[in-house]
């Protein structure tokens, strides 16, 4: 049973996890979707009430009923490095590979309805809310005189995005920032704001989850109590491997159970009282750096939870042993 | 409680189920994605562990967490006819709109994500032969050879695209046509192929699925059994009501279980033999076209389904009138 990971070509984030996986002696077949119909290659056939399918990728082949997980990293748009690339080869080219993959009974690092589902920050909110984290006090709106209400009972804001700041996406990336006291609201009509309560924080918290398994790292901001984006800090303090509060990691746990992901790196800001407030969770949050400074082994749990027998693969080995005994 | 339905100003499919909303008096409210921050608006806040949301169109205001049900008919783009729209208006106000009605219980017809896994065609033929409807032997590839193979086992094929043709982009229409018995594949490697056996058919079949209730039309073909698509058909034969094969009621209702859809239009081929053989399963699909033929009350249907109370509103009315006897 091997491993599908997708992913663009210039993923060292991916080569970290490679390295756990072939050491583990796990098979490992790499596709860019980019790559469809030039280096990478697909097939399936549905006769007689079954499916066969099959892709190829830098001149491997593996079966689709083969795979034993399917890890979507950084995968690149369809067919965009065919010879003739096209918005109608991208969709085919899309639809034959998703629909294909999403008919295996592989596990998914995150299946693709879950991620996309996932970045919506509106929900997100609503099930923090809900899994019993405790969010700050928030206000997403197209009203200028909501938002005059909101700041009026809660003077301290930051504005965010409401779609967040995607890292493949560096126009997007708008720093969170604080709302000045006189602020005018009228600009609010023209297009969603997301104001949220400043939590005055101590500390950054950076909660990576893998399947069960919780990596938490802290990173003290006390030299700058004002910094509300973590992305644009300095890098004075370092990240330092934290301990995860049990009623923290109850809700977690909820939060992924309702998200229904396998991974997820979830932010929080650690207030003077040690609670910890939910900000967001990025369904591909980068790890590495967090890896690096507090030397968890982020890279290889994902290789571990990848590398899990599927559940009937595991059964039937059990059941022969049983009999053998 | 309210039905909130996500459609473009011209649509009079919309309008066919809104006289029924309207007749039975359940309220109704109107709303175009395209309209936000113009004549649309929303707002929700998220304080305490709760929840608010409201949304304003036309006029109209109504509460996130006081809808019934969700229609998503035809809605336009988000933002596309704000005062100036841009790509991240659009990204922002999409965010904002869905992520705050995923928070929401209503009931969805159909929800985004089902939506959006069922226009998968590779997932839909492993579905529908999972679900026990009888599927024409297809085949899905990159690969010429796998292509010529096929098309020795089962000469008489048509040519669909893999992405299916959806009706709000004519420039995918591409109609499924017949191969060439000498057909050369070697275009195959440039763009996955969809290939499909033929079948000979004496009807189009065209079974609307409105949450439990099934309405099935049949389209004679005898004058022309060449026609491979009936989209592109002359109108010589009217569409009338046809039974469904309890058989394939069953499989039906299995399929779009897995879908997890409210909604779905099937075609199928019906063959000398009286077999339903499974083409497809749009879960947009137009009913309009059928209801005018067929004189069937889809419109009425969709319209109850949406006009349903939830289930909490129907067991409190319950327990209050349990409570009284």
């Amino acid at each position: 049973m091997t491993v599908l990971i997708l992913t663009c070509e210039a993923d060292v984030t991916a080569d970290m996890v490679v390295v756990h996986l072939n050491a583990s002696g796990v098979p490992v077949v790499r596709l860019d979707p980019a790559d469809l119909t030039g280096s990478a290659a697909l097939s399936g056939e549905y006769v007689h009430g079954s499916f066969r399918g099959h892709l190829s990728s830098g001149g491997r082949l593996v079966s689709i009923n083969g795979l034993r997980s399917v890890w979507v990293r950084r995968p690149g748009t369809a067919a965009t490095r065919a010879a003739e690339p096209s918005e109608w080869l991208t969709e085919e080219s899309s639809q034959a590979l998703y629909g294909m993959l999403r008919s295996s009974q592989a596990r998914w690092m995150n299946h693709p309805d879950a991620a996309r589902r996932a970045r919506h920050k509106p929900w997100q909110l609503r099930l923090a809310q809900r899994s019993g984290l405790p969010v700050p006090a928030t206000l997403i709106t197209t009203f200028p005189q909501a938002a005059r209400e909101f700041a009026e009972r809660y003077p301290d804001l930051v504005v965010k995005p409401v779609s967040g700041a995607h890292p493949q996406d560096p126009p997007r990336a708008v720093p969170t920032s604080r709302v000045a006291p006189d602020a005018d609201f009228g600009a609010v009509a023209y297009g969603p704001t997301l104001l949220q309560r400043r939590i005055a924080k101590r500390a950054d918290i950076r909660l990576t989850v893998v399947g069960e398994r919780m990596l938490a790292a802290r990173k003290s901001t006390a030299a700058d109590p004002d910094e509300v984006d973590v992305r644009f800090a300095s890098a004075t303090h370092p990240w330092q491997a934290a301990e995860v509060p049990p009623r923290v990691a109850d809700a977690v746990r909820a939060y992924l159970r309702g998200a229904e992901l396998a991974y997820g790196a979830f932010d929080f800001a650690e207030d003077a009282d040690g609670t910890w407030w939910f900000l967001e969770c990025n369904q591909s949050g980068q790890f590495g750096f967090v890896e690096v400074e507090t030397g968890q082994p982020i890279a290889r749990t994902i290789a571990e939870w990848l590398a899990r027998p599927v559940p009937g693969e595991g059964a039937q080995v059990n059941g022969a042993n049983t009999a053998l005994t």
